[in-house]
């Protein structure tokens, strides 16, 4: 099934729902029933108040009537006619006088015995095309009508719907899944993050769990950028308004800026809403010759952009944005070789997260029709044509995005699948030869020439808050063991006749930057191994006497299994090796 | 010589000076002529104009007339007598008409043949006391009569005084030093960070080598406390006005606040001028039990607080400020084991910097005749008895600041000398039994109560710009190898003959994380050491035929020493050791 199959199976599922609705409670009133993303819905102004339990009992209705929809039979008529049939319902009245209003055709559907207004866009029948265990009603929510909150409150019914039973149920199992698996509630379990009324929306606080996580997955990405010819900087989190005059942001971008004011100074600045015009004036403070290119600057660097406090949520959508951020200056002849290692730094990265599979690339190339872009014809075509020769080079499960580059550049986007099959966009790379022009930025060439360098924006992980988000999610909160912010819990048995030994063991393990911690508080054996657990700790110690004794321990990893007769040297040095490796 | 002693000495050469000047430039009229820390200077409406070609007479005159001073002759006369004797010196009529408004004696001193209005504290027997080799005129300056543009602009003599050669000497030495090492000199030259006009003054933009640095410090700061109990958090810059009215901050700290408004959510915001609010709100989001105290957050943050960009210099005043910071929540009774553990830290970061010699601890406590403090007698005395005890049984060279206690509690403060001698402040520790107060602060304690946790903020360096503005003066760029932004260069005498080979090492080097950088461009072999050389680079290694042929190389040392016949090898573990133990 075509995503155009899918739209109108979905679709036609909204008329069948109307029709059950009208035979179920007869005497309502449909409003407006399209497809969306997962299904369908409808809106209506119902003579009973429906709940969820009623759903199955219109299912059901559904059903009966689908064998009967063997097809849609369309007819134009006019705006007279069209009220006629709907006379007494003044929301397809509305609809009508509005479609009579700008000219537009008027067309009814009929299926079965159900005829409602419509522009069209079915399945060709629906009897046989559609899956009857392939779509199911999911809720009942209140929707005013056409959005508008002084209008009157209708009932809104949500199906789902999919082109077969298997992916109905594999998105009811993702929807599930994500629902344990919520970050916002998986980080107050773990303390990973908190967020605090005083401090603000949007504004979270990273407990120390949570900081391990944000510590790893940098000092991660520092990890596969240092030996690449990287160079880390450092740039404060305000700027005058001058910067932003000269970058362009004070046109374009106010709304989601932070003004400040400075209280003694009484000078304007702003907060910092991306890194790049600060990473400008780094290259801009010194003389650069076509032996130094390319320049390569890296920085996780906290950037604030303002929401409105009701649109900010858990890890998705934040104020302070740490983006793992870094900006190339090269000349256009090197576009490919530096691609090509960004490529292949995030391929990496994705491989060691266990999101690899079945990523995909968009390459937004510019619309060869428009000449709305900047930098020269030449320039773009070695860029446009460096980036799609990566995408081959490379094996690249790639698409073109024709029209879809920015004004000032071609871009690959980069989009991986968590564990439960949510695709998200998180790594870029973006060419830009507009900023260069905007700071004046040059080396000098061969030729003792100023030259004017090319820009490479490039994130990975795309902001650690909203990585760390998808990454809660994608692990359930059960870490690999190097990002874990507890690695080994020890567990003695009595904390006063094996709590010494077990220290010893705890202190070795910390003097190799392995963190582990004890639990020897007076719970029982059972509950602190829980507590354990509920923490995703991948390897638990439990010490009594046979295991100060024999000098061994046995190891419960997070998996269930146990290893046996483990010294603390080989488990150290096993430990060691995993978080290294980053397995 | 005591410290009023000197003060009388640079007082009487001040006199001396104004002598020398009249004797020398008759006619010209004397206004005022203090001491000051280092000497003491002389303002004179001159009849000539002087510069300081003219300092070696003036000077020269001093030691011919000071033989003849052997005392000062004080004589009170009436504000007429007064105006008799400086009759057509406006300036010192002003002065006249001033004591004499105020009521105040009017006294004369003289010396020689010199008599000046002074209000007295003169060396007894200048000629006898006055090591004329102690002194010396240093420059000549403009300066308005009392400092008022709108007054004419007079000449100020400025001299330098101590009480013996060797310390004058001592003091132009560590002049001339510092001028050298200044670190905005520095920084340049070693490309460590820049101002940008656009991003503004006092907000310095790190460049790759200066964030060497930055990392290095941060690092090994964690080293200090990561087994020491303390957790790394991270909290967002922006905070709603909300936090700082909780902790007071708009109450009292205003002006080096910077006010931000959203452009969305037009809500208001500030930069957070400290760490302290924000950690608070972490403690908060838990509950906490006697049994997990003390809590211990560190934050390596950076702060922002507003001044004039005219008061703005290097590091040594800048607008972002990257505390080390760190609170620690614990009980009263366990103040002295948490203050030890944080003079610990002191001691071992400022050995392993070379700056323990000579240091100093101020202890601030109350004034017991105030009761302007918050918190109970009881926690006070706990508080300033668990203090002493730390400064006695660790044997500090501590000294009492009665009454200089903050009034939310006492604190040590830590001075310590550079390589120049010149002393700064750094580290602190400081109890705070406010901020728990104003946060409603508890933990559970054994009986099941609320109780109040004591706060208590530590910083080590102070902050990460101005300790290492310091630091870059103490080591004059000079950084022991675990700092320092490159560790090793290597040089191949002929690029094409020794390049490939050069490259091997490099990548030796860099696999075990050893910052090596490879000179292999087209200039003179000499010219490519002497580069590496003005980095102060630590280890030089030249890579020629006989390096190749005997897989042994020559490493050259900071200090001009050679080391021959080293392996890779040897030299990687040798590099990696320093690095390790931070030597």
């Amino acid at each position: 099934m075509n995503p155009e199959q899918l739209h109108h199976m979905r679709h036609s599922l909204a008329h069948l729902l109307g029709a059950a609705i009208l035979e179920l409670y007869p005497g309502s009133k449909l409003t407006i029933g399209p497809s969306v993303d997962n299904g369908f819905y409808y809106d209506i102004d119902c003579t009973t108040k429906i709940s969820d339990q009623d759903l199955p009992i219109i299912e059901e209705k559904m059903h009966s009537l689908l064998p009967s929809w063997t097809g849609f039979e369309k007819r134009t008529v006019s705006a007279d006619e069209a009220r006629t049939h709907f006379a007494g319902n003044e929301y397809k009245l509305e609809l009508i006088d509005e479609i009579a209003k700008e000219g537009g055709e008027i067309t009814l559907y009929t299926s079965g015995t159900f005829t409602d207004l419509c522009r069209g866009g079915h399945t060709e029948n629906p009897a046989q095309d559609i899956e009857p265990n392939a779509f199911r009603l999911e809720r009942v929510a209140g929707a005013y009508w056409r959005g508008d909150e002084k209008n009157k409150m209708l009932t809104r019914v949500y199906g789902l719907a999919f082109e077969s039973k298997e992916k109905l149920d594999a998105y009811i199992y993702q929807q599930e899944e994500a629902k344990k698996r919520d970050h916002r509630k998986l980080a107050k379990e773990l303390k990973l993050f908190t967020i605090s009324e005083l401090v603000g929306s949007g504004l979270p606080l990273w407990q120390p769990n949570g900081n391990v996580l944000r510590r790893e997955l940098t000092n991660y990405l520092w990890d596969l950028h240092k030996n690449r010819g990287y160079q880390w900087v450092w740039t404060p989190h305000l700027a005058k308004e001058a910067l932003y005059d000269a970058s362009g942001h004070t046109g374009h971008y106010m709304d989601d800026m932070f003004s400040v004011f400075g209280g003694t100074s009484k000078e304007k600045f702003y907060v910092k809403p991306m890194n790049c015009p600060h990473h400008m004036q780094i290259f801009a403070s010194e003389q650069w010759s076509y032996r130094d290119m390319p320049v390569r600057y890296f920085e996780p660097a906290t950037v604030y952009r303002d929401e409105k406090a009701g649109q900010l949520s858990g890890l998705t959508r934040v104020r302070s944005i740490t983006q793992d951020d870094g900006h190339l200056f090269c000349r256009a002849t090197q576009i490919h070789t530096e691609v090509s290692t960004i490529v292949e730094i995030i391929k990496e990265f994705y491989t060691t997260m266990g999101m690899i599979e079945g990523y995909k690339v968009r390459l937004s190339l510019r619309d060869p029709q428009s000449s709305n872009y900047l930098g020269s014809d030449a320039v773009w075509k070695t860029a446009e044509d460096a980036l799609t020769e990566v995408c081959r080079v490379q094996n690249l499960p790639y698409f073109e995005g024709i029209g879809e580059a920015a004004f000032y550049g071609p871009k690959l986007d980069f989009m991986f699948n968590d564990a439960i099959g949510r695709e998200h966009q998180l790594a870029t790379v973006q060419l830009d030869f507009n900023l260069p022009e905007r700071f004046d930025l040059s080396f000098t060439n061969e030729k003792g020439e100023f030259e004017r360098p090319v820009v490479i924006h490039r994130a990975i992980g795309g902001s650690i808050e909203r990585f760390l988000g998808v990454a809660i999610e994608h692990f359930a909160g059960s870490f690999p063991t190097w990002m874990a912010p507890v690695q080994t819990v020890i567990v003695p048995v009595n904390t006063e006749l094996h709590g010494d030994y077990s220290d010893t063991l705890l202190k070795k393990l910390r003097q190799q930057d392995v963190r582990a911690e004890i639990y020897n508080y007076n719970d029982s054996l059972g509950k602190r191994i829980r507590e354990a657990k509920k923490l995703f700790v991948p390897y638990i110690i439990v010490i009594g006497d046979k295991e100060m004794e024999s000098g061994a321990m046995t190891i419960e990893k997070r998996d269930g299994t146990k290893e046996e007769g483990i010294s603390i040297e080989t488990f150290t040095q096993n430990i060691l090796n995993e978080i290294k490796e980053r397995k």
